[in-house]
Protein backbone atom coordinates (compact mmCIF):
# COMPACT_ATOMS: atom_id res chain seq x y z
CA UNK A 1 0.00 0.00 0.00
CA UNK A 2 2.51 2.69 0.82
CA UNK A 3 4.65 1.57 -1.87
CA UNK A 4 1.63 2.04 -4.68
CA UNK A 5 2.11 3.27 -8.34
CA UNK A 6 -0.01 3.95 -11.47
CA UNK A 7 -0.57 0.31 -11.89
CA UNK A 8 -1.31 -0.91 -8.88
CA UNK A 9 -3.62 1.63 -7.27
CA UNK A 10 -6.81 0.66 -8.87
CA UNK A 11 -6.41 -3.12 -7.20
CA UNK A 12 -6.19 -1.06 -3.82
CA UNK A 13 -8.83 0.86 -4.47
CA UNK A 14 -11.04 -2.11 -5.15
CA UNK A 15 -9.14 -4.24 -2.10
CA UNK A 16 -10.58 -1.10 0.45
CA UNK A 17 -13.82 -1.81 -0.72
CA UNK A 18 -14.13 -5.58 0.25
CA UNK A 19 -15.95 -5.08 3.47
CA UNK A 20 -19.43 -3.59 1.45
CA UNK A 21 -21.74 -5.85 2.37
CA UNK A 22 -24.01 -4.49 -1.04
CA UNK A 23 -23.23 -6.93 -3.47
CA UNK A 24 -24.32 -4.66 -6.34
CA UNK A 25 -23.01 -1.19 -4.85
CA UNK A 26 -19.45 -2.88 -4.58
CA UNK A 27 -20.08 -4.51 -8.13
CA UNK A 28 -21.05 -0.54 -9.36
CA UNK A 29 -18.26 0.88 -7.36
CA UNK A 30 -15.77 -1.58 -8.42
CA UNK A 31 -16.29 -1.03 -12.38
CA UNK A 32 -16.69 2.28 -12.02
CA UNK A 33 -13.33 2.68 -9.84
CA UNK A 34 -11.86 0.88 -12.68
CA UNK A 35 -12.73 2.22 -15.87
CA UNK A 36 -12.13 5.89 -14.74
CA UNK A 37 -8.78 4.65 -13.95
CA UNK A 38 -8.38 2.86 -17.39
CA UNK A 39 -9.53 6.10 -18.73
CA UNK A 40 -7.13 8.24 -17.12
CA UNK A 41 -3.93 5.59 -17.63
CA UNK A 42 -4.88 5.51 -21.30
CA UNK A 43 -5.15 9.25 -22.33
CA UNK A 44 -2.23 9.81 -19.40
CA UNK A 45 -4.14 12.41 -18.04
CA UNK A 46 -2.47 15.30 -16.83
CA UNK A 47 -2.84 17.21 -13.31
CA UNK A 48 -3.57 20.42 -15.18
CA UNK A 49 -6.60 18.03 -16.92
CA UNK A 50 -7.66 16.39 -14.20
CA UNK A 51 -7.93 20.40 -12.71
CA UNK A 52 -9.79 21.21 -15.39
CA UNK A 53 -12.48 18.25 -15.12
CA UNK A 54 -12.89 18.93 -11.04
CA UNK A 55 -13.36 22.65 -12.40
CA UNK A 56 -15.72 21.01 -15.10
CA UNK A 57 -17.79 18.54 -12.42
CA UNK A 58 -18.31 21.21 -9.78
CA UNK A 59 -19.57 24.27 -12.38
CA UNK A 60 -22.04 21.80 -13.45
CA UNK A 61 -23.07 20.83 -9.99
CA UNK A 62 -23.61 24.93 -8.55
CA UNK A 63 -25.64 25.28 -12.11
CA UNK A 64 -27.89 22.62 -10.99
CA UNK A 65 -31.19 24.28 -9.10
CA UNK A 66 -34.95 23.29 -8.62
CA UNK A 67 -35.32 24.66 -12.32
CA UNK A 68 -31.92 23.27 -14.15
CA UNK A 69 -30.73 19.89 -14.07
CA UNK A 70 -26.94 20.57 -15.83
CA UNK A 71 -25.98 16.74 -15.27
CA UNK A 72 -28.88 15.46 -17.06
CA UNK A 73 -28.05 17.56 -19.54
CA UNK A 74 -24.06 16.36 -19.43
CA UNK A 75 -25.68 12.94 -19.54
CA UNK A 76 -27.84 13.40 -22.00
CA UNK A 77 -25.08 14.90 -24.38
CA UNK A 78 -22.79 12.31 -24.10
CA UNK A 79 -25.33 9.38 -24.83
CA UNK A 80 -24.88 8.21 -21.08
CA UNK A 81 -28.90 8.60 -20.83
CA UNK A 82 -30.02 7.19 -24.07
CA UNK A 83 -27.39 4.34 -23.17
CA UNK A 84 -29.70 3.56 -19.84
CA UNK A 85 -32.36 3.71 -21.26
CA UNK A 86 -32.02 1.44 -24.44
CA UNK A 87 -30.27 -1.20 -22.01
CA UNK A 88 -33.46 -1.37 -19.61
CA UNK A 89 -36.19 -1.53 -21.70
CA UNK A 90 -36.96 -4.36 -24.34
CA UNK A 91 -37.76 -3.77 -28.17
CA UNK A 92 -40.10 -6.20 -28.55
CA UNK A 93 -42.18 -4.51 -31.69
CA UNK A 94 -45.36 -3.79 -30.76
CA UNK A 95 -44.57 -1.65 -27.73
CA UNK A 96 -43.53 1.54 -28.35
CA UNK A 97 -39.91 2.44 -27.62
CA UNK A 98 -38.36 4.57 -24.71
CA UNK A 99 -36.57 7.94 -24.92
CA UNK A 100 -34.68 10.16 -22.76
CA UNK A 101 -36.62 11.87 -19.80
CA UNK A 102 -34.59 14.81 -19.79
CA UNK A 103 -34.31 17.73 -17.32
CA UNK A 104 -37.42 19.90 -17.80
CA UNK A 105 -39.91 17.27 -16.00
CA UNK A 106 -41.74 18.89 -13.60
CA UNK A 107 -43.68 16.63 -10.66
CA UNK A 108 -47.24 17.63 -10.18
CA UNK A 109 -48.47 19.45 -13.28
CA UNK A 110 -51.79 20.43 -13.49
CA UNK A 111 -54.48 17.96 -14.10
CA UNK A 112 -56.75 18.53 -16.68
CA UNK A 113 -59.48 17.14 -18.09
CA UNK A 114 -59.72 15.46 -21.47
CA UNK A 115 -59.55 17.87 -24.56
CA UNK A 116 -58.40 20.80 -22.05
CA UNK A 117 -55.29 22.86 -23.14
CA UNK A 118 -52.08 22.05 -22.06
CA UNK A 119 -50.14 25.56 -23.38
CA UNK A 120 -51.42 27.72 -20.19
CA UNK A 121 -50.93 30.85 -22.03
CA UNK A 122 -48.16 29.58 -23.95
CA UNK A 123 -46.96 30.81 -27.13
CA UNK A 124 -47.65 28.59 -30.37
CA UNK A 125 -49.73 27.21 -33.66
CA UNK A 126 -52.50 25.14 -31.87
CA UNK A 127 -52.06 21.57 -31.68
CA UNK A 128 -55.06 18.94 -31.44
CA UNK A 129 -53.48 15.74 -30.35
CA UNK A 130 -55.54 12.75 -30.43
CA UNK A 131 -53.78 9.43 -29.20
CA UNK A 132 -54.33 6.10 -27.96
CA UNK A 133 -52.90 3.98 -25.42
CA UNK A 134 -53.14 -0.06 -25.50
CA UNK A 135 -51.12 -2.61 -24.56
CA UNK A 136 -49.30 -4.93 -26.59
CA UNK A 137 -52.12 -7.18 -27.22
CA UNK A 138 -53.98 -4.41 -27.98
CA UNK A 139 -56.65 -3.95 -25.38
CA UNK A 140 -57.30 -0.55 -24.51
CA UNK A 141 -55.33 1.13 -21.22
CA UNK A 142 -58.75 2.94 -19.10
CA UNK A 143 -57.44 5.53 -16.96
CA UNK A 144 -53.70 5.34 -17.52
CA UNK A 145 -52.05 8.48 -16.15
CA UNK A 146 -50.36 10.54 -18.80
CA UNK A 147 -47.88 13.07 -18.19
CA UNK A 148 -47.27 15.77 -21.40
CA UNK A 149 -44.73 18.50 -20.97
CA UNK A 150 -43.17 20.71 -24.16
CA UNK A 151 -41.70 23.57 -25.37
CA UNK A 152 -43.54 26.90 -26.56
CA UNK A 153 -42.86 28.29 -30.11
CA UNK A 154 -39.80 30.20 -28.91
CA UNK A 155 -38.52 26.67 -27.87
CA UNK A 156 -38.45 27.58 -24.01
CA UNK A 157 -39.99 25.08 -21.53
CA UNK A 158 -42.30 27.15 -18.72
CA UNK A 159 -39.26 26.64 -16.30
CA UNK A 160 -36.60 28.37 -18.49
CA UNK A 161 -38.80 31.38 -17.80
CA UNK A 162 -38.04 32.88 -14.33
CA UNK A 163 -40.57 35.35 -14.35
CA UNK A 164 -43.49 33.20 -15.58
CA UNK A 165 -45.27 32.19 -11.84
CA UNK A 166 -47.43 29.29 -13.30
CA UNK A 167 -47.33 25.99 -15.38
CA UNK A 168 -47.33 26.35 -19.20
CA UNK A 169 -47.09 23.49 -21.82
CA UNK A 170 -47.36 20.84 -19.28
CA UNK A 171 -50.07 18.69 -17.77
CA UNK A 172 -51.11 15.32 -16.19
CA UNK A 173 -54.32 13.88 -18.12
CA UNK A 174 -56.27 10.63 -17.82
CA UNK A 175 -57.03 8.30 -20.93
CA UNK A 176 -60.38 7.23 -20.90
CA UNK A 177 -62.23 4.13 -21.02
CA UNK A 178 -61.35 3.38 -24.64
CA UNK A 179 -58.15 4.18 -23.76
CA UNK A 180 -58.06 7.41 -25.77
CA UNK A 181 -56.38 10.94 -24.99
CA UNK A 182 -56.81 14.09 -26.31
CA UNK A 183 -55.82 17.47 -25.76
CA UNK A 184 -54.95 21.04 -27.13
CA UNK A 185 -51.25 22.41 -27.23
CA UNK A 186 -48.74 24.24 -28.85
CA UNK A 187 -47.09 23.01 -32.10
CA UNK A 188 -43.56 22.26 -31.08
CA UNK A 189 -40.32 24.16 -32.61
CA UNK A 190 -36.57 22.96 -32.43
CA UNK A 191 -34.86 24.62 -29.77
CA UNK A 192 -30.89 24.56 -28.53
CA UNK A 193 -30.66 22.72 -24.84
CA UNK A 194 -29.49 25.36 -23.09
CA UNK A 195 -26.25 26.59 -23.59
CA UNK A 196 -25.15 29.07 -20.88
CA UNK A 197 -23.57 26.71 -18.61
CA UNK A 198 -20.58 24.06 -18.70
CA UNK A 199 -22.44 21.51 -21.14
CA UNK A 200 -22.98 24.51 -23.13
CA UNK A 201 -19.16 25.48 -23.18
CA UNK A 202 -18.52 21.37 -23.72
CA UNK A 203 -20.48 21.46 -27.00
CA UNK A 204 -18.92 24.66 -28.05
CA UNK A 205 -15.49 23.11 -27.82
CA UNK A 206 -16.31 20.28 -29.25
CA UNK A 207 -17.94 21.38 -32.06
CA UNK A 208 -21.20 20.14 -31.49
CA UNK A 209 -24.44 22.17 -32.30
CA UNK A 210 -26.82 22.24 -29.02
CA UNK A 211 -30.55 21.42 -31.20
CA UNK A 212 -33.07 19.20 -30.59
CA UNK A 213 -35.92 18.33 -32.93
CA UNK A 214 -39.04 19.22 -32.39
CA UNK A 215 -41.47 16.99 -29.81
CA UNK A 216 -43.38 16.53 -27.33
CA UNK A 217 -42.58 14.34 -23.94
CA UNK A 218 -44.85 12.05 -23.09
CA UNK A 219 -44.58 10.22 -19.44
CA UNK A 220 -47.55 6.96 -19.53
CA UNK A 221 -47.95 5.83 -16.16
CA UNK A 222 -51.03 2.26 -15.80
CA UNK A 223 -51.39 -0.61 -13.59
CA UNK A 224 -50.39 -3.94 -14.84
CA UNK A 225 -47.91 -1.74 -17.16
CA UNK A 226 -44.43 -0.94 -17.38
CA UNK A 227 -43.93 2.99 -17.39
CA UNK A 228 -43.63 4.49 -20.73
CA UNK A 229 -41.36 7.85 -20.88
CA UNK A 230 -40.77 8.60 -24.60
CA UNK A 231 -40.83 11.56 -27.01
CA UNK A 232 -42.73 12.02 -29.83
CA UNK A 233 -40.73 13.85 -32.55
CA UNK A 234 -41.99 15.98 -35.14
CA UNK A 235 -41.66 14.21 -38.91
CA UNK A 236 -39.53 16.44 -41.19
CA UNK A 237 -37.51 18.73 -38.79
CA UNK A 238 -33.62 19.10 -39.69
CA UNK A 239 -32.39 18.15 -36.12
CA UNK A 240 -34.00 14.32 -36.58
CA UNK A 241 -30.44 12.86 -37.60
CA UNK A 242 -28.69 15.11 -34.78
CA UNK A 243 -30.03 15.22 -32.08
CA UNK A 244 -27.97 16.48 -29.31
CA UNK A 245 -29.18 14.42 -26.85
CA UNK A 246 -29.27 10.75 -28.97
CA UNK A 247 -32.96 10.56 -28.29
CA UNK A 248 -34.38 10.14 -31.87
CA UNK A 249 -36.12 6.53 -33.12
CA UNK A 250 -37.35 6.16 -36.20
CA UNK A 251 -40.66 5.06 -34.52
CA UNK A 252 -41.45 8.04 -32.41
CA UNK A 253 -41.53 10.25 -35.76
CA UNK A 254 -45.17 11.56 -35.24
CA UNK A 255 -47.45 12.62 -37.92
CA UNK A 256 -48.13 16.16 -37.41
CA UNK A 257 -50.72 17.44 -40.09
CA UNK A 258 -50.34 21.16 -40.55
CA UNK A 259 -54.38 22.48 -41.94
CA UNK A 260 -55.16 26.08 -42.87
CA UNK A 261 -58.01 28.49 -40.82
CA UNK A 262 -60.87 26.48 -40.28
CA UNK A 263 -62.55 24.10 -37.94
CA UNK A 264 -60.43 22.37 -35.36
CA UNK A 265 -61.14 18.82 -34.03
CA UNK A 266 -62.66 20.48 -30.97
CA UNK A 267 -64.79 22.29 -33.09
CA UNK A 268 -63.32 25.70 -32.54
CA UNK A 269 -62.88 27.91 -35.36
CA UNK A 270 -58.86 28.07 -35.64
CA UNK A 271 -58.52 32.00 -37.33
CA UNK A 272 -55.21 30.76 -38.05
CA UNK A 273 -52.72 27.72 -39.18
CA UNK A 274 -53.03 24.81 -36.59
CA UNK A 275 -51.81 21.20 -36.84
CA UNK A 276 -52.94 17.77 -35.19
CA UNK A 277 -51.58 14.60 -34.67
CA UNK A 278 -52.43 11.09 -33.99
CA UNK A 279 -49.93 8.70 -32.08
CA UNK A 280 -50.94 5.15 -30.71
CA UNK A 281 -48.66 4.14 -27.87
CA UNK A 282 -48.78 0.57 -26.83
CA UNK A 283 -47.50 -0.17 -23.19
CA UNK A 284 -45.09 -3.33 -22.11
CA UNK A 285 -46.86 -5.41 -19.31
CA UNK A 286 -45.31 -5.29 -15.99
CA UNK A 287 -42.37 -7.82 -15.46
CA UNK B 1 -28.55 7.52 -35.97
CA UNK B 2 -32.40 7.28 -36.23
CA UNK B 3 -32.05 3.57 -34.69
CA UNK B 4 -28.95 3.49 -32.58
CA UNK B 5 -28.90 0.90 -29.72
CA UNK B 6 -26.87 0.38 -26.55
CA UNK B 7 -24.24 -0.90 -29.01
CA UNK B 8 -23.96 1.58 -31.58
CA UNK B 9 -24.43 4.87 -29.34
CA UNK B 10 -21.07 5.09 -28.37
CA UNK B 11 -19.77 5.55 -31.86
CA UNK B 12 -22.49 8.15 -32.32
CA UNK B 13 -21.17 9.97 -29.55
CA UNK B 14 -17.88 9.77 -31.05
CA UNK B 15 -18.81 10.72 -34.27
CA UNK B 16 -20.59 14.15 -33.27
CA UNK B 17 -17.59 15.30 -31.94
CA UNK B 18 -15.80 14.66 -35.61
CA UNK B 19 -15.21 18.30 -36.27
CA UNK B 20 -13.76 18.91 -32.99
CA UNK B 21 -10.29 21.19 -33.78
CA UNK B 22 -8.41 20.23 -30.67
CA UNK B 23 -6.86 16.72 -31.13
CA UNK B 24 -6.24 16.19 -27.89
CA UNK B 25 -9.47 17.52 -26.14
CA UNK B 26 -11.09 15.33 -28.80
CA UNK B 27 -8.85 11.99 -27.82
CA UNK B 28 -9.47 13.19 -23.62
CA UNK B 29 -13.24 12.96 -24.88
CA UNK B 30 -13.56 10.24 -27.01
CA UNK B 31 -11.84 7.90 -24.22
CA UNK B 32 -14.34 9.59 -21.44
CA UNK B 33 -17.13 8.83 -23.64
CA UNK B 34 -16.21 5.34 -24.11
CA UNK B 35 -15.00 4.09 -20.90
CA UNK B 36 -18.08 5.74 -19.37
CA UNK B 37 -20.57 3.68 -21.96
CA UNK B 38 -18.30 0.53 -20.93
CA UNK B 39 -18.94 1.01 -17.85
CA UNK B 40 -22.22 1.75 -18.28
CA UNK B 41 -22.70 -1.46 -20.07
CA UNK B 42 -20.75 -3.98 -18.04
CA UNK B 43 -22.86 -3.31 -14.95
CA UNK B 44 -25.89 -3.07 -16.93
CA UNK B 45 -26.80 0.08 -14.88
CA UNK B 46 -30.30 0.63 -14.56
CA UNK B 47 -32.39 4.25 -14.94
CA UNK B 48 -32.41 4.30 -10.88
CA UNK B 49 -28.74 3.92 -10.73
CA UNK B 50 -28.25 6.17 -13.24
CA UNK B 51 -30.87 8.96 -10.86
CA UNK B 52 -28.86 8.35 -8.08
CA UNK B 53 -25.35 9.25 -9.77
CA UNK B 54 -26.80 11.89 -11.03
CA UNK B 55 -28.15 13.02 -7.79
CA UNK B 56 -25.09 12.02 -6.05
CA UNK B 57 -23.04 14.05 -8.40
CA UNK B 58 -25.25 17.14 -7.87
CA UNK B 59 -25.28 17.16 -4.51
CA UNK B 60 -21.02 16.73 -4.57
CA UNK B 61 -21.16 19.99 -7.15
CA UNK B 62 -23.64 21.71 -4.13
CA UNK B 63 -21.53 21.03 -1.54
CA UNK B 64 -18.23 23.03 -2.98
CA UNK B 65 -17.87 26.08 -1.81
CA UNK B 66 -14.35 28.92 -1.15
CA UNK B 67 -13.82 26.87 1.92
CA UNK B 68 -14.59 22.78 0.33
CA UNK B 69 -14.11 21.19 -2.36
CA UNK B 70 -16.23 17.56 -2.51
CA UNK B 71 -15.06 16.83 -5.90
CA UNK B 72 -11.43 16.84 -5.10
CA UNK B 73 -12.23 14.34 -1.84
CA UNK B 74 -14.69 12.53 -4.59
CA UNK B 75 -11.17 12.20 -6.81
CA UNK B 76 -8.69 11.10 -4.04
CA UNK B 77 -11.05 8.75 -2.43
CA UNK B 78 -11.22 7.05 -5.72
CA UNK B 79 -7.65 6.44 -6.27
CA UNK B 80 -8.09 9.31 -9.38
CA UNK B 81 -5.81 11.75 -8.00
CA UNK B 82 -3.04 10.11 -6.93
CA UNK B 83 -3.18 8.02 -9.73
CA UNK B 84 -2.62 11.20 -11.82
CA UNK B 85 -0.45 12.20 -9.47
CA UNK B 86 1.80 9.27 -10.42
CA UNK B 87 1.56 9.51 -14.06
CA UNK B 88 2.70 12.90 -13.64
CA UNK B 89 6.10 13.07 -12.04
CA UNK B 90 8.67 10.55 -12.90
CA UNK B 91 10.10 8.36 -10.17
CA UNK B 92 13.65 9.38 -10.54
CA UNK B 93 15.44 7.09 -7.54
CA UNK B 94 17.08 10.70 -5.89
CA UNK B 95 13.77 13.43 -6.16
CA UNK B 96 11.15 13.24 -3.67
CA UNK B 97 8.13 11.43 -4.57
CA UNK B 98 4.95 13.83 -5.05
CA UNK B 99 1.88 12.67 -3.94
CA UNK B 100 -1.97 14.48 -3.92
CA UNK B 101 -2.47 18.42 -3.61
CA UNK B 102 -5.65 17.69 -1.67
CA UNK B 103 -8.92 20.17 -1.36
CA UNK B 104 -7.16 21.98 1.88
CA UNK B 105 -4.79 23.86 0.09
CA UNK B 106 -5.28 28.14 0.48
CA UNK B 107 -3.55 30.56 -1.68
CA UNK B 108 -2.45 33.18 -0.22
CA UNK B 109 -1.01 32.43 2.69
CA UNK B 110 1.28 34.34 5.07
CA UNK B 111 4.27 34.91 4.46
CA UNK B 112 6.94 34.08 7.34
CA UNK B 113 10.17 34.58 8.06
CA UNK B 114 12.69 31.61 8.78
CA UNK B 115 11.83 30.37 12.06
CA UNK B 116 8.66 32.14 12.36
CA UNK B 117 5.94 30.15 13.59
CA UNK B 118 3.25 29.35 10.64
CA UNK B 119 0.46 27.76 13.37
CA UNK B 120 -1.13 31.25 13.73
CA UNK B 121 -2.64 29.63 17.96
CA UNK B 122 -3.38 26.26 16.71
CA UNK B 123 -3.97 24.05 19.13
CA UNK B 124 -1.44 21.58 19.45
CA UNK B 125 2.17 19.87 20.69
CA UNK B 126 5.04 22.43 19.24
CA UNK B 127 7.09 20.88 16.34
CA UNK B 128 10.03 22.47 14.76
CA UNK B 129 11.13 21.44 11.53
CA UNK B 130 14.22 21.67 10.06
CA UNK B 131 14.86 20.90 6.34
CA UNK B 132 16.83 21.28 3.17
CA UNK B 133 15.80 21.66 -0.03
CA UNK B 134 18.72 20.50 -2.93
CA UNK B 135 18.58 19.69 -6.66
CA UNK B 136 19.18 16.15 -7.73
CA UNK B 137 23.14 16.37 -8.05
CA UNK B 138 23.07 17.77 -4.41
CA UNK B 139 22.88 21.42 -5.06
CA UNK B 140 21.20 24.00 -2.47
CA UNK B 141 18.19 25.38 -4.04
CA UNK B 142 18.26 29.04 -2.17
CA UNK B 143 14.74 31.16 -2.21
CA UNK B 144 12.80 28.15 -2.78
CA UNK B 145 9.13 29.27 -2.40
CA UNK B 146 7.78 26.71 0.51
CA UNK B 147 3.75 26.77 0.73
CA UNK B 148 3.28 24.14 4.30
CA UNK B 149 -0.05 23.97 5.79
CA UNK B 150 -1.42 21.23 8.53
CA UNK B 151 -4.23 20.51 10.69
CA UNK B 152 -4.30 21.46 14.33
CA UNK B 153 -4.49 19.14 16.97
CA UNK B 154 -8.00 18.35 16.72
CA UNK B 155 -7.76 17.08 13.00
CA UNK B 156 -9.12 20.08 11.36
CA UNK B 157 -7.90 22.71 8.90
CA UNK B 158 -8.22 26.69 9.48
CA UNK B 159 -10.76 26.33 6.50
CA UNK B 160 -12.83 23.82 8.46
CA UNK B 161 -13.84 26.20 11.07
CA UNK B 162 -15.59 28.69 9.99
CA UNK B 163 -15.69 30.91 13.25
CA UNK B 164 -11.50 31.29 12.46
CA UNK B 165 -10.92 34.52 10.84
CA UNK B 166 -7.14 34.32 10.44
CA UNK B 167 -5.26 31.60 9.02
CA UNK B 168 -3.86 28.72 11.29
CA UNK B 169 -1.50 26.07 10.21
CA UNK B 170 -0.20 27.60 6.63
CA UNK B 171 2.49 29.39 5.50
CA UNK B 172 4.56 30.75 2.69
CA UNK B 173 8.69 30.66 3.58
CA UNK B 174 11.69 31.00 1.51
CA UNK B 175 14.70 29.10 2.03
CA UNK B 176 17.79 31.05 2.88
CA UNK B 177 21.30 30.52 0.70
CA UNK B 178 21.82 27.10 1.47
CA UNK B 179 18.70 25.75 0.50
CA UNK B 180 17.62 25.15 4.74
CA UNK B 181 14.29 25.80 5.84
CA UNK B 182 13.23 26.36 9.74
CA UNK B 183 9.78 26.88 11.01
CA UNK B 184 7.67 25.70 13.94
CA UNK B 185 4.37 24.60 13.78
CA UNK B 186 2.39 21.97 15.61
CA UNK B 187 2.61 17.92 15.77
CA UNK B 188 0.21 16.73 12.98
CA UNK B 189 -2.35 14.30 13.97
CA UNK B 190 -4.28 11.22 12.37
CA UNK B 191 -7.60 12.95 10.95
CA UNK B 192 -11.14 11.96 9.15
CA UNK B 193 -11.56 13.45 6.03
CA UNK B 194 -15.12 15.56 6.05
CA UNK B 195 -17.72 12.78 5.96
CA UNK B 196 -21.10 15.23 6.31
CA UNK B 197 -20.97 14.95 2.57
CA UNK B 198 -21.58 13.17 -0.43
CA UNK B 199 -17.93 11.61 -0.11
CA UNK B 200 -18.93 10.98 3.56
CA UNK B 201 -22.21 8.89 2.38
CA UNK B 202 -19.92 6.82 0.17
CA UNK B 203 -17.15 5.86 1.85
CA UNK B 204 -19.94 4.77 4.80
CA UNK B 205 -21.82 2.55 2.09
CA UNK B 206 -18.73 1.01 0.67
CA UNK B 207 -17.69 0.21 4.32
CA UNK B 208 -14.76 2.52 4.11
CA UNK B 209 -13.10 4.41 6.95
CA UNK B 210 -12.49 8.14 6.41
CA UNK B 211 -9.06 8.35 8.31
CA UNK B 212 -5.83 9.86 6.86
CA UNK B 213 -2.29 9.23 8.20
CA UNK B 214 -0.73 12.49 10.09
CA UNK B 215 0.97 14.54 8.12
CA UNK B 216 2.85 18.03 6.63
CA UNK B 217 1.66 19.16 3.20
CA UNK B 218 4.39 21.17 1.23
CA UNK B 219 4.42 22.69 -2.50
CA UNK B 220 7.52 23.78 -2.80
CA UNK B 221 8.12 26.17 -6.32
CA UNK B 222 12.09 27.12 -7.57
CA UNK B 223 12.66 28.52 -10.85
CA UNK B 224 14.95 25.47 -13.21
CA UNK B 225 12.93 22.91 -11.09
CA UNK B 226 9.86 21.10 -11.19
CA UNK B 227 7.34 22.06 -8.62
CA UNK B 228 6.93 19.60 -5.69
CA UNK B 229 3.35 18.72 -4.35
CA UNK B 230 4.11 16.48 -1.30
CA UNK B 231 3.40 15.46 2.57
CA UNK B 232 5.76 14.03 5.10
CA UNK B 233 3.91 11.62 6.77
CA UNK B 234 4.61 10.82 10.71
CA UNK B 235 5.89 7.31 11.16
CA UNK B 236 4.16 5.02 12.99
CA UNK B 237 0.86 6.47 12.12
CA UNK B 238 -1.76 3.52 12.39
CA UNK B 239 -3.48 4.59 8.90
CA UNK B 240 -0.16 4.92 6.95
CA UNK B 241 -1.21 1.47 5.45
CA UNK B 242 -4.82 2.48 5.11
CA UNK B 243 -4.85 6.47 3.92
CA UNK B 244 -8.37 7.06 2.80
CA UNK B 245 -6.73 8.93 -0.45
CA UNK B 246 -4.18 6.13 -1.33
CA UNK B 247 -1.18 9.47 -0.47
CA UNK B 248 1.22 7.53 1.40
CA UNK B 249 4.52 6.77 -0.09
CA UNK B 250 7.30 4.55 2.32
CA UNK B 251 10.41 7.68 1.13
CA UNK B 252 7.79 10.11 2.76
CA UNK B 253 7.52 8.86 5.99
CA UNK B 254 9.54 11.18 8.06
CA UNK B 255 11.27 10.87 11.42
CA UNK B 256 9.26 12.65 14.07
CA UNK B 257 11.30 12.61 17.32
CA UNK B 258 9.43 13.72 20.51
CA UNK B 259 11.31 15.30 23.66
CA UNK B 260 10.19 15.93 26.84
CA UNK B 261 10.36 19.56 28.50
CA UNK B 262 13.22 21.55 27.62
CA UNK B 263 15.14 23.22 25.54
CA UNK B 264 13.67 23.52 22.01
CA UNK B 265 15.80 24.04 18.66
CA UNK B 266 15.21 28.00 18.41
CA UNK B 267 16.07 27.88 21.76
CA UNK B 268 13.09 28.78 23.64
CA UNK B 269 12.26 26.59 26.79
CA UNK B 270 9.83 23.88 26.08
CA UNK B 271 7.35 23.41 29.27
CA UNK B 272 5.81 20.52 28.05
CA UNK B 273 6.62 18.13 25.17
CA UNK B 274 7.71 19.02 21.61
CA UNK B 275 8.92 17.49 18.42
CA UNK B 276 11.37 17.72 15.81
CA UNK B 277 11.17 16.42 12.06
CA UNK B 278 14.27 16.91 10.19
CA UNK B 279 13.86 16.32 6.58
CA UNK B 280 15.37 16.77 2.80
CA UNK B 281 13.65 17.68 -0.16
CA UNK B 282 15.44 16.85 -3.78
CA UNK B 283 13.70 18.74 -6.46
CA UNK B 284 13.53 17.59 -9.86
CA UNK B 285 15.17 19.79 -12.32
CA UNK B 286 12.51 21.64 -14.75
CA UNK B 287 11.96 19.66 -18.35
Amino acid sequence: MRNINENTITAAVLDRMAGCEDPRLKEVMSALVRHMHDFAREVKLTEAEWAAGIEFLTATGQKCDGQRQEFILLSDTLGLSMLTVAMNHSKSAQATEATVFGPFHVPGAPRLPLGGDISGGAAGEPLFVDATVRGRDGEPVADAEVDVWEADAEGFYDVQRPALDRPQGRAVLRTDARGRLWFRGVMPVAYPIPTDGPVGAMLRATRRHPWRPAHVHFMIRAPGYQTLITHVFRAGDEYLDSDAVFGVRSSLIGNFASHVAGSAPDGSLQPGPFHTLGFDFVLEPAE
